[in-house]
């Protein structure tokens, strides 16, 4: 039987739960606190899972990655170095992930993504850095069409610097096979 | 000279950035530890800012209190015991409360209230409480119409309870009379 694979989400917001001024911006207004423990983290995750949009944004840099693009622009899989685009309506992530052995998959965004993995029970754990700013509009973390109470457990609380950007550390309980 | 107000912004969200399941929903998520927060620092306050929704949720308890309500429902000012209706695009909101001598006011919600009030430098300190869950979609903290770099400083973490919530202490340092 194959390892069941950790999926751990990052995030980067605002105070008020926006994480980029559109869904086709970059973000550049993250602490470099943040980035250094970011880049640390990505180095023990076997593949990372974005968004087209994330991609296109940070292309250059997931091209160096095992990088799965969540995308509705190819039919089924398509293939391109190490970066595989992949239609998740059409194929079933999980299974694809699975057969690739990986063993710890970093979910990277955007809104949509940390949807899908969050309702596709795809987030085992979860990380979000917290910068001082209100950005009042945007797009929000998470984007879904409803309302319903996903309850997650704090396991950690640190400061990363002094202007104060925070960085929390929560575990999804509701995790099945 | 009058003493300059101090406005103190109380916000409970979840972990995404989402404060109510819509605009007229109560808030039925938010954890005791919070609540008795929430009522302690009430007692210091001379009066609340709330929006008419928010108002109409909590009406058995703001009529007790100085309430000031900002509606559109009312020409300019409309008086009832306790609670003043205002229409903020009306009347300077800041002159009338100034002229009610009150040190302390907190603002207490819904988002365009707390979005008025930061646009019109009445924030100089934000209580953020998150409580562990994510909602994926509802009403956000701040509702404005467009994205804006706010920045504010850490002040304190504190955590409220076992499960994970926790109290953020911002302040807002962009404050002029």
């Amino acid at each position: 039987m194959a390892t069941k694979i950790k999926y751990i989400a990052y995030v980067a917001t605002s105070i008020d739960g926006i994480i980029a001024k559109s869904s086709k911006s970059g973000v550049d207004w993250t602490s470099t606190e943040d980035w250094n423990f970011f880049q640390k983290a990505l180095i023990k995750m076997d593949a990372v899972v974005v968004g087209y949009n994330t991609y296109k944004v940070a292309e250059a840099r997931l091209k160096a990655r095992n990088t799965i693009v969540l995308t509705s622009k190819v039919g089924t899989i398509k293939v391109k170095g190490k970066v595989v685009f992949i239609n998740p309506s059409k194929v079933n992530l999980k299974n694809f992930l699975q057969g690739k052995a990986y063993k710890k998959v970093a979910i990277l965004g955007g809104s949509k993504v940390y949807d899908f993995c969050l309702r596709n029970k795809m987030l085992d754990e979860l990380f979000v850095t917290i910068e001082p700013y209100v950005f009042g509009n945007g797009v929000p973390m998470f984007s879904s069409n409803k309302f319903k109470k996903y309850s997650l457990s704090l396991d950690s609380v640190k400061k990363l610097n002094k202007k104060g950007t925070i960085l929390l550390k929560y575990k999804y309980a509701n995790q099945t096979a």
